[in-house]
């Protein structure tokens, strides 16, 4: 966690999250501040009472996992606001997506061009993930998967690692890394063709990198090359 | 920063950097701690250098900007180390990436499928960045570019801006985010269209924005939608 996340944390009057995040921050959090801890698929109503808190007056940390900016409750709070008119001072403080946690424990996979891909469709159409997929694979852009799999949702890294197949040779390096930097932390590498061998590793709190053309491994590593091999000898 | 990054800066024997890096962490330095500061351009001395001191026993903290594992460090490490047969355990710590910190001091352009594209064809050939640019246009990811000019280099958003012009309107909002979160930060909320005609303010401290089809501004800010508009009421 960053130092100005902690900071805005521990100088708010309210904190407000899903109940597993809040859970993250409770050593820092103080007897006096209010907590506000809502269920998973709850975000509007937890954003909604974030805006209320802040539109009387108080000041309120909302705090996600990860970046707040990418798949988390960024955009929603800023809709929110939009809809209600709401006046308030939002300030967005940048964190350490799982897209970086998950590469800096696999190696270093995003080292060239990547594309993050949720393959949650319980928002966007299949259709467009699909687009994206098939996008993503032929221009060789390393690929991360944001929400493979969930209980219900269990056929989408499937059939995403068949788009992706149709453009990577099946040994492509892929890596499932699973409760980044948390107590639960798991990680794997494996190959395109092997990421469906996996199912019960992946759930809600994992993602998933697959690398480009260029991809290796060493190790135990997963390292995309930038290119540096190719311009300087680097021995 | 992290926690974890000062931490290893602060317990390292030796720290090694590009020197604006350097500088920008002088703060938490001892005076004991060797500094190994190198120019731009100079990056394979500066990892083979770090190699070299771990290798003879030091600890060793090598400073990147953003995240280490995002267009920097830490993959060329990783080759350099096995191209020397060097066998020194090596601790990637993950970073805010600059799209993640200009994309919160711009509001919340990230909060769909994102692709990152490095606009530099000092190490990759510029047909494959053409390539990825058209892809990720017609894709509809939110674009992210990473060294969009340099001194040297002025032609390439341009070239970027026309291709993705090809599949998104012109009014298309986009950002530019220069030297965030340092004492010379400028951010900048324009159009794909516009992107071109702020010459003088990107430079390799810039990170561009493009939104995706769906992406507004609103109070000066630029807000991708996840799609809970679409599935709840948000008033």
């Amino acid at each position: 966690m960053s130092q100005r996340a902690i900071q805005a944390i521990t100088s708010a009057q309210v904190v407000a999250g899903y109940r597993t995040y809040l859970e993250l921050v409770a050593g820092i959090l103080r007897p006096d501040q209010e907590r506000i801890g809502t269920a998973m698929m709850q975000e509007v109503e937890r954003c909604r009472e974030a805006l209320h808190q802040a539109a009387r007056g108080r000041s309120v940390a909302l705090v996600c996992g990860g970046d707040p900016g990418v798949y988390a409750m960024a955009g929603l709070i800023f809709e929110l606001a939009r809809a209600r008119g709401c006046e308030v001072p939002i300030e967005i403080i940048p964190g350490i997506s799982a897209v970086n946690a998950c590469a800096a424990l696999l190696g270093a996979p995003l080292m060239h061009d990547f594309a993050t891909i949720s393959l949650s469709d319980l928002l966007t159409p299949w259709n467009v993930i699909e687009k994206r997929l098939r996008h993503a694979a032929e221009a060789d852009f390393v690929i991360a998967l944001y929400n493979p799999a969930s209980r219900k949702r269990r056929m989408q890294l499937g059939r995403a690692r068949d788009i992706v197949m149709e453009y990577r040779p099946p040994e492509t390096p892929a890596g499932i890394v699973t409760s980044a930097y948390r107590k639960d932390q798991a990680i794997l590498l494996t190959t395109l063709d092997s990421l469906t061998g996996h199912g019960r590793h992946v759930n809600m709190q994992s993602t998933v990198i697959i690398g480009n053309s260029r991809t290796f491994t060493w190790n135990g590593l997963m390292v995309t090359p930038r290119g540096y091999g190719d311009k300087y000898r680097l021995s």
